[in-house]
């Protein structure tokens, strides 16, 4: 299902976020030789009911974008996945419909689900080949399928996956299990306790041979598809495929419960934290400028320095969220309104807020103090136009003080306003001017 | 090994982070019959290897407070607990005194564990009755078992769990399995998967009747002592007591990695979310104190709203962790410090930074911003003192607006940002004027 986007260019991911490609290609060979078709299920018809939550938690939001909205991406930047289905539950169509549409994601058909998960998936793999709407995806070679709400899978993990796939004809991810796990009796007493280290956790993802996982499940027994869990062992039950298992990184965690929420977003801040320094020729200004870095390097984020303006370092800013305007003339808010201006049009703002800093180094006495609360009229005006375009504005002044010592305190003190705003993103505080 | 502590009464944990104990006592009626003596042993000699961090992860801090810190606590509140043993690694005995004397930890005596876990429990067991140092412990009737790095647990669960060890002789807490669980042949193929329904993870606290634990231990075979992982299974072989397992909540989960000390620190903001307005008799101040209630309200925020002095509403306070000053005179600081004061004596944050929000309603004209300007140096000169009392100082501006929709406006904005600062926390921020 084709959906139509305003900007055509997709940003890239934030640094460290995902594996960089170069640096696969080098570490798994085989990644070129993905020249077969691959494809994905992603079953997202849960009810999220062991959240609590009155919405299933795949639709939960992290920076008012749906978690599923950050798996799909997750596949979506792989080139060598071709499509991707995603299936839900009836009443949530209308609703992933607009996370298509608002999130421009490209690679994403819609279908809808069963009663219980296993039918779900079978619903999706019968996505591809013939469909009754006569639209038709290429059968893939090799499917992969997914959760929804495991949103940090990677790419050399997938890779993994899907080339131990192609040759087994089956393949999932596992993790060590982190509680002894024991069989119970059925009056609550312990039956047996399991040797941890001969078990592991099934996760996900896992990845099959197209016409073994649409075989197993063309056989599956109503009970199979009832009370059945596991992809893996229908393809073993069935077509006598055994999977390989391949030990997952601590990435692939499921949204399982409120708190994990809590973590996700985390985790999303988290990797936001590279920052960029913008300044101007002047020389106080580059000198604060390397004086942010340094400090903020403190605080384990990667910052960049450039001067000019957004528009000549259009590679570096392009995986950057977070960015550093040092000026000592607070008039260069046109500057800041071009930057803005930048940003929404390069589409960088539509998958994650970005984070826009005015640093003032102010040298003017503090008599001119009404004038300057004039411009936190102009600034704040300017911080709601962002707003709408999903950017953060905020502002620092910083009062330039003769005596070394203060001034050392008033640079470290800006430095610290700066990383808090940049780690808590929160719009409840955009449009304020802070002092150092 | 007993602490003193400059601070004699201790805080109440904010409502609804453990259960009300009048309420337990209907729940459980048990409750008044724990007539027997209770004690806990907190293996916490873990190096948190899986975290990837430098520092074990039971020491990694929320708000600057060690995670063991809260486990502690959340036992030490219980008021039929007699002693906690937290059992620590040489290297970090000073570390672990330093926590008991900063945080004025009462019910805890360290001893230094083994080289596994089991060995460090038993060291645990072991410092009830007569120590090397002739100073013992009362030898408890039942004795609980829990992870440091479980700081969630609740009263009434640790209940059901000693209630059931006295009468059962064991008892430990199960939650259904999350992934499906699968043995795993040598060369990393499925040897077969479990049914999820006939298992459970086996997770903490675990009670046991101190004899029955102790003699365990005591026929603990070599291999026990290194490999084995579950004391019920101890207790099962050894003793043949068989453990009654209950199904604990979803709180119970164990740190373990990076994403769950985020989860952590969201789950202790959240709980921290309940607010107390504080405003003055003037109607004005008055009317916006009831509409910041209803507007937080809609924020999922708990807010009371109380007159007069933070002294005079004791009982109240004590359960809270925010207060916003209202007033309409920004001359009112010396009722903020009063309030600084007061939180510091009744040691209300100790435990957990409290946020102080003033808010001035102002309804002088803007030509006196340079005045408003120089009470932001005293308010910031404030916010210092109280930031070493862990107070979190905030100051929000309100121009009063005779237009009824911009004023509208103007209040949502400062309860946005109310909200905000209260769900940050943010040190960093702390002394800062905003304007709403």
């Amino acid at each position: 299902m084709d959906t139509s986007c305003e900007s055509s260019s997709r940003p890239t991911h934030p640094a460290g976020f995902f594996a960089d490609e170069s640096d696969l290609r080098e570490r798994f060979p085989g990644h070129d030789s993905i020249d077969f078709p691959v494809a994905v299920v992603l079953p997202a018809g849960g009810s999220g009911e062991r959240m609590g939550l009155a919405t299933p938690k795949q639709f939960c939001t992290v920076f008012n974008r749906p978690l599923i909205s950050y798996t799909i991406q997750a596949f979506e930047r792989v080139s060598w996945i071709e499509n991707i289905v995603v299936v839900v539950a009836k009443e949530s169509l209308h609703l992933m419909m607009d996370i298509i549409h608002k999130f421009c994601h490209k690679k994403v058909k819609v279908v809808l689900g069963g009663s219980t998960r296993h039918r779900s998936i079978f619903n999706g793999l019968q996505a591809f080949g013939e469909m009754p709407d006569g639209k038709s995806l290429r059968k893939p070679k090799v499917v992969i399928i997914h959760d929804a709400v495991r949103p940090f899978v990677e790419e050399d993990f997938l890779l993994r996956i899907t080339i131990a796939a192609k040759e087994q004809g089956a393949s999932g991810a596992i993790r060590p299990l982190v509680s002894t796990v024991i069989a119970t009796t059925s009056e609550g007493y312990i039956d047996h306790s399991l040797e941890r280290a001969k078990y592991r956790a099934s996760e996900m993802p896992q990845g099959f041979v197209y016409d073994i996982i649409y075989q197993a499940y063309q056989q599956c027994s109503e009970s199979d598809f009832e009370f059945g869990t596991e992809c893996l062992h229908l393809a073993l039950q069935y077509c006598g495929t055994n999977a390989k298992l391949i030990e997952g990184p601590p990435a692939l965690w499921k949204v399982t419960y409120k708190k994990d929420l809590f973590a996700a977003e985390s985790v999303i801040k988290d990797f936001l934290s590279q920052a960029c320094v913008i300044t101007t020729v002047c020389a106080e200004s580059a000198e604060l400028a390397h004086r942010f870095q340094k400090s903020l390097g403190t605080r384990s984020m990667q910052v960049d320095v450039i001067s000019g303006s957004f528009g000549d370092n259009q590679p570096l800013v392009s995986k950057t969220w977070n960015f550093i305007h040092i000026t000592a003339n607070i008039a260069c808010l046109a500057e800041i309104s071009s930057t803005v201006k930048s940003l929404h049009e390069a589409g960088q703002t539509l998958l994650y807020p970005a984070v826009l800093i005015l640093v003032h180094l102010s040298v003017l006495p503090h008599s001119t103090l009404t004038e300057r609360m004039g411009q936190l009229g102009a600034i704040r005006h300017l911080a709601m136009e962002a707003k709408q375009r999903n950017i953060l504005l905020y502002a620092i002044l910083l009062n330039h003080n003769e005596n070394a010592e203060q001034w050392e305190e008033t640079v470290e003190s800006a430095s610290e306003i700066t990383a808090a705003l940049i780690k808590d993103r929160n719009p409840a505080l955009a449009g304020q001017l802070l002092v150092a």
